[in-house]
């Protein structure tokens, strides 16, 4: 029986932070489930909603997980619409907002959930800073990886290791673990 | 005691909707509160999710509205972000955007969602066709409307009384109004 469940519709996030989990041997249980996310401008508040509606819904403690990327230029955008904003505008619709813009830096933010049904959820967060490339650079990586410079390396310019090792994502998920005092070789402790 | 409930925290938004109704001799009143709005690509959903929501948070027939500018280059950008976004990239952003695309076009969208507790939610839409313009232009109106040409003027060159009459909002809401047989003159025969 798992440690611990995650609920997410998407299988390469699960495999991302399951290999986290079992670092401290601990074993990740998927839910491959969707669930409602609501609108705002802070993903604290969209996990906590969600973590909130899945423990209700799946009726066990649970772990969901939502991430954006912040452009500090923009106001924050794409911010915690990241996903739809990607698909209709693309990465060539955000290096066209970038024309001419100096400040170039923006942050990558992930936002754990976790909730036992009938309690108030805990949220976890994690950041990566970095820059918007000039243009769109590398073959690895997904969503706004070919434009997110960390270092002189886009995202999707380095190997899905190397990204992970240093991913808000990552960051967002060990600080959720550090809280349940689990040891680095094994089970709970 | 009033015909209907209007939930909505934007007290301008209830003036717009109050004349619509007063038109036909029916009272709105308003719920002054805000609401969770899901995360979905279409303001259906959100109007049926919200709708359902304040129902049974308020115990009794409910109306909510949600719109948004859909801009058909953009793959429907900003769509049902288009408060977030106008705050975040503004005006000058859609217009970058915009920049050498030759297909301007663009339509407002007014989803109406009406619910009573316990049943399934209705939902009623409405849309203005128009052009995004190559500049802002006017005075009048607010959110995207200096940049949404209705004929040759945008919505923030026309008066509150013409853009009304020609709305997306006002289009979502007489379909609602007449799918409860509500003569022009008076009450709900």
């Amino acid at each position: 029986m798992p440690d611990f469940y995650f609920v997410t519709s998407n299988r390469g996030k699960y495999e991302e932070v399951r290999l986290i989990f079992e670092e401290r041997g601990l074993e990740l249980g998927l839910i491959e489930e969707s669930y409602p996310e609501i609108q705002s401008e802070s993903l604290r508040d969209i996990a906590r909603f969600s973590a909130k509606y899945c423990a209700e819904k799946f009726n066990r403690d649970v772990l969901v997980e939502d991430s954006g990327l912040f452009i500090r230029a923009l106001r924050g955008f794409p911010g915690p619409y990241s996903s739809y904003i990607l698909k209709t505008i693309s990465l060539e619709g955000i290096l066209k907002l970038m024309e001419g813009v100096k400040d170039r830096s923006a942050y990558f933010q992930a936002c754990v959930g976790f909730c036992s049904p009938g309690k108030e959820p805990e949220i976890f967060s994690g950041y990566v800073e970095g820059r918007i490339s000039e243009e769109i650079r590398g073959e690895g990586g997904f969503g706004y990886d070919p434009i997110f410079l960390y270092g002189d390396r886009t995202f999707a310019e380095m190997s899905k290791e190397e990204k992970n090792k240093v991913s808000h994502r990552r960051k967002a998920f060990e600080s959720f673990l550090n809280s349940r005092n689990t040891s680095s070789k094994g089970r709970i402790i």
